[in-house]
């Protein structure tokens, strides 16, 4: 599956204090820590600051100082993700763009010119729609418009928002039911993604929660996450439900063997 | 989901030099921990053994002594669940019937006779089909033939036969199919259920595989398991998962609030 590093978000106080002080190490170190950890991409969020754009450059160059890491611009706002997009000088992830109109028409052009991975909200200006063949609607509204600007159909992965389990009982099964239809919509199937660790968000054993749906969601189909990387037991999880489902041979040694890799 | 638990087991070294010496305490313990653990029922099998209609009688005389346990008469020969059922004196599940048409018309009379639940094994004579479609009509046999005799649908747990992840790596994955199709074959849903160690028979990590694909499987709809019900991460695994599929309702302390029911 395709990882994305969850931790540089401006949400977790630390990275909100090294943006506040523009203390490179701090951002630094949770990229190479993440990393170390597997990490195929690292997110990046401002979280709530009065300069976003400035500080999402200034993400964007500690990282770079690292070497060319692949890195995942996150932001609700589009004028960050185009600044964002502009300044990493190579492709990157994109993340997010929703079925509303005004945001496609921005971001998506963006996203063909700089060749990049797009993650794609099933939801609009209504919010998050409660069935499951709602939210494919939405997703299909955004893979249309990247198709009439010729972005190819594997650039996008389809994210069907899962809520935490203390505010929706409900969502995770429900996503899990949508990811298994958008993985039948199309052949070669449609990629897929969550943000993981939403779905124990404020909850008691978050660690638990997170891995065993992660468990659950791959065997769905689901192809990537944004998630908490450094979590051994995420990890341990994440690898055994990859030998399970048959994506990496069985060996006595494989936790070691895939950490290896 | 319905809990079977293992561990009384001629397989188990402890087990067996138990029948042979007529230890009754080691028996007895084995039952009460995995009572105190949870278990719903007890799976009894004398293992390979010279007398084991003998053997599963004394067994079964080991539980009653501790009151009215629910007892599982697990065994590959028909004489010695024919005794056992005969011995328990109330309703026990019957491990198993295959669409062997001799075994069917001995023991699918008796589990109606005593209102036995019946597990009901996805292979026949030839053995374990490769195909889901293949092992749906194999329990279809099973149920057709109870059908006649009267035995409600409800009485039945097919179960669609998981092989040991580093003998067949193609084998959960198919079973979780058969899982999702046998859910969906009837309304109300068959009762699916698996003997889930033998995912991870033979291999490392057993735990790892053993909860990881307990929550697959929970996803894709399993309602039961034979497990080992004393491992405290699957139970965790379980409890997780049955709170993710709304099956049991978010609580801060829902750990410990399940395991107080």
């Amino acid at each position: 599956m395709l990882t994305i590093g969850e931790r540089i978000n401006g949400m977790f106080r630390d990275v909100r204090r090294a943006i506040e002080e523009k203390d490179k190490k701090v951002i630094q170190d949770l990229a190479k820590k993440q990393l170390e950890h597997g990490a195929d991409w690292l997110d990046l969020n401002t979280g709530p600051t009065e300069n976003a754009k400035e500080a999402m450059l200034w993400l964007i160059d500690c990282i770079n100082e690292l070497g060319e890491i692949n890195i995942c611009i996150d932001s609700s706002k589009s004028e960050v993700i185009e600044a964002g997009l502009k300044h990493v000088g190579r492709p990157a992830f994109l993340n997010s763009v929703t079925a509303e109109v005004p945001k496609l028409e921005r971001l998506l052009p963006l996203a063909k010119e700089y060749d990049s991975h797009i993650i794609a909200l099933a939801m609009d200006e209504k919010g998050i729609p409660a069935s499951v063949e709602e939210r494919i609607e939405l997703a299909a509204v955004v893979l249309a418009y990247g198709g009439e600007l010729g972005i190819p159909q594997d650039r996008f992965w389809i994210d069907p928002l899962i809520l935490p389990v203390n505010v929706s009982q409900t969502s995770p099964k429900t996503v899990l039911e949508a990811i298994l239809m958008i993985k039948q919509l199309d052949n070669p199937a449609l990629n897929t993604i969550l943000g993981l660790s939403n779905v124990s968000q404020k909850c008691t054993e978050r660690s638990l929660l997170n891995r065993t749906f992660l468990a659950m969601a791959l065997a769905a189909g689901l192809d990537g996450a944004i998630l908490d990387i450094s979590d051994i037991e995420l990890q341990n999880s994440m690898i055994a439900s990859e030998l399970l489902l048959n994506k990496d041979i069985y060996c006595d040694s494989f936790l070691s063997a895939y950490r290896k890799k």
